[in-house]
């Protein structure tokens, strides 16, 4: 019988599913990671699968197709780009998977793009075919599907909606070293920045924060009244939903998703940010819907599997 | 024999195509118009096309399809949307086509995208599957293809480029109401608007305009060494260069065509252009190619043609 992996690489570790060819989820995996970059790393996540497998009473020999979600760009013909922060050797860990499943198709796929596509697949878009997902987290992500197929653009950056400008005039630089970008005002790291500097403005004490990318305490300081988490998070929201009114005059989509660490709080932003879009955008494009994703953490291990039964031909065009 | 009518419908008349079903291009014919809003106009255009077929040795029997390009909103179901200044009754004109030609499977289009879809077919964009082509011209429209396939858009504004939100500053208003459109910039009137606003800035008579949209009596100016039509220039490139990164961060394409009246211009602003998306694009887009559009003022009517045999499952899924 043949089988399908949908496999997630995460910062410290691997999300996999198993599935069966015709694409239920029989069992998942969480296998620890660190730097997948030699060959005792390849091993220990090839081990991992292998006991995903043999747990479920399938061998190597049985995976047909497993698809590989990176944290970096990947193009609309599958080709892996520059990893700035390279904790994963995508070659190696390519030719250690090859050999320890000599019947298995190999896609790849950015892993905020797979999520969008489990979302299409089994989640909150599952009823159309064209959508963006947005993943509000350390940094600022998203996956554009059109007519059912995954946008990853020419050179890997189809959906990187944290790079459209929202700000011309900004002074400080984003990661990418240009101005403005939605990542600066969207991302966990912008919320806690904005949060820190209204603080700072205001004269008042921050809360305590975990870190510089803790903006789920600052949502909690929100709900408590705090007036620099309002503004904040007001920012978040009108720089958010600037960003989809460009969006929407490009493809138009009839639903945006909201997913991401920061989509948890989705309830608590939802209004404003649904105030903001209809404040930016083409009036004709009032009508697309802005819900949250469904399938959290999950959404790019399904994602994965999709796009590698897309590779068998099992879906898709 | 099938014979397939690719139909663009403009502001004082029409052009249409007559195909063969296997989409070779057998002869044209420009059917002046006035607006097409009652029976007498509706007539004069079957009776146009009549006769496009009969000196073809075609009768109205033989026409199994027919595109017919519009001057306002098509959604990716193929449903005309509201046109502002309604020079046309698409479904009187729908109506009296169907009768005329009984065999006709009748698909809509939005103007500029029936022209993306032209170029796609047998323009510039022959060796690509995703683009975009821009239409500068009275205002500026667009037509996005992503593998092979017109996003029209839920709302039918799929390529409302001409409505992205370059200058958030900017006090007038767009004539949709918003503020800081492309199309206040890159368009003909944008471009005359900007060169009479340098000339007062300068204390300089402007060159002889032949009205509120004659852009390119400014690019004759320009290169006489005009310097507001410089300085008009230069803004239209910057806005567009800076629109076109942000849809490269949506869709990113590996090319983008420069249509419309103004893209007659091309050779004087290309260089411009492509530096300012060079300054705006995340670095990993900074190879999409921008490039001329091929089929000038037939495109649409190509583009017609096309999604008619679409429409008949001759082409696309």
């Amino acid at each position: 019988m043949g089988t399908v992996l949908g496999i997630d690489i995460g910062g410290t570790s691997i999300k996999a599913g198993l599935f069966t060819e015709s694409g239920t989820l029989v069992s998942t995996k969480k296998i620890p990671t660190g730097k997948i970059v030699n060959e005792d790393a390849f091993a220990a996540v090839i081990g991992g699968l292998e006991e995903l497998l043999c747990s479920n009473g399938a061998s190597p020999f049985d995976v047909v197709a497993a698809g590989l979600d990176v944290p970096g760009p990947v193009d609309d013909n599958g080709r892996v780009g520059m990893m700035p922060n390279a904790e994963l050797d995508v070659e190696g860990l390519k030719a250690a998977m090859a050999e320890a499943f000599p019947n298995m198709k190999l896609a790849f796929a950015n892993d905020v793009n797979a999520a969008a596509v489990g979302e299409m697949w089994k989640g909150a878009a599952r009823d159309v075919s064209s959508f963006a997902l947005i993943a509000l987290g350390t940094g600022v992500g998203a996956g554009v599907v059109v007519s059912g197929k995954l946008v990853s653009g020419a050179f890997g950056a189809g959906g990187e909606f944290g790079h459209i400008t929202v700000n011309r005039e900004e002074a400080s630089a984003c990661g990418c070293g240009r101005h403005g970008c939605l990542e600066q005002y969207a991302s966990a790291s912008g919320v806690v920045r904005t949060y820190r500097a209204e603080c700072l403005e205001r004269g008042i004490d921050a809360v305590r924060l975990q870190g510089p990318t803790d903006s789920l305490t600052v949502f909690d300081a929100y709900r408590a009244g705090d007036e620099a988490a309002q503004a904040a998070i007001s920012l978040m929201c009108d720089s958010l939903g600037f960003a989809l009114a460009q969006v929407s005059a490009v493809i138009d989509p009839p639903l945006y998703l909201v997913g991401g660490g920061m989509g948890e709080g989705f309830d608590l932003f939802a209004d404003e940010l649904r105030t903001a879009f209809h404040a930016y955008c083409l009036p004709t494009c009032a009508g697309a819907r802005i819900l949250p994703a469904e399938l959290g953490n999950e959404a790019a291990m399904y994602g994965g599997a999709f796009l590698a039964m897309e590779a068998l031909g099992v879906y898709g065009v």
